[in-house]
């Protein structure tokens, strides 16, 4: 039976536990001897697993990103024509927005912690590269970026707005990003 | 000379505090005491000006996005036909999105507020109304609805990336959610 300093779940314990007082107190609310009470490890375990609060910061947001590349994997994989493609995206940014307040809460705290401390816009960036790979499935790169954008701001708005936006109104705005804005003279 | 109680700039003192600390510690680093402190004003004084915590934080995050809407109002007050109104939306996008880290850290603690208590929704959703009606002086209400979720998104991904984001791409950007997709049978 695996326990003590290798047991592979003592660091998966330490990403969840980071990932819940993060989602409740905050980053600034987070601690080596907070982690490891809620994960339930020794302190020392933390230092065994990571180098420094950093560390976990970062590697318990790049397993809370890897959720999201995984819900744009599930939409965004399977071949489908431009219309297919936009559906896809539609059906992607309601899921995104109808997710659970501590995925939006966590959204935020990422952001948050990026925009403070520019160290972190790796994460960010990353996570914005891993998104537009898989838009660029079905779309030039340009058209990616623009669509990732949209997709960040409409997620948002429909998280926080306390108006609803109707899968209309977004499929409508997927479709426009999506389409060559016609050559002026 | 105005001293004490009734000193209208110690209010103003005490929101101007409040947002200096936001920005340095976040929203959690927030208290009566420290905001004082940093005023200059007697812990009496926060309790004359403010019914409690909540109402400085609303106050406070009310003040910083006068600054925004007033943003969108120099960009977008003047007429202007179509093409002009986008380029007018670009560098307004530029410019928010060119603005001082505190501004995007500050954004980013009202989001993350809003996120974990939707009673700050009224804030957030107040905002997107009044940028809204601005955008409304120039594209219809659902082009205005969509293209305020393409402002948001794009000046995230500018501040937030570590590769640059020129102005036609922006412009094309705009230019496509401003206008209306083809019809298709």
């Amino acid at each position: 039976m695996a326990t003590g300093h290798t047991d592979p779940q003592r660091r998966e314990r330490i990403i969840a536990a980071t990932l819940d007082l993060i989602a409740e107190e905050g980053v600034a609310g987070v601690s080596h001897r907070k982690i490891a009470t809620r994960a339930g490890v020794p302190l020392g375990s933390m230092t065994y697993h990571f180098d420094g609060i950093d560390e976990v910061l970062r590697e318990a947001f790049r397993h809370f990103t890897d959720g999201f590349v995984e819900l744009f994997d599930e939409h965004l994989a399977a071949p489908a024509d431009p219309d297919q493609a936009r559906a896809a995206v539609t059906d992607l940014i309601h899921a995104l927005s109808d997710g659970s307040p501590r995925d939006l809460v966590l959204t935020q705290e990422l952001y948050t912690l990026a925009a403070r401390r520019p160290a972190y816009r790796q994460l960010t960036h990353t996570w914005m590269a891993r998104s537009r790979s898989h838009l660029e499935r079905h779309f030039d790169p340009d058209t990616a970026r623009q669509l990732d954008a949209l997709i960040e701001g409409l997620t948002l708005h429909r998280a926080l707005d306390t108006e609803p936006h109707d899968r209309a109104l977004t499929l409508e705005a997927v479709t426009r990003i999506t389409t060559l804005a016609p050559r002026r003279p």
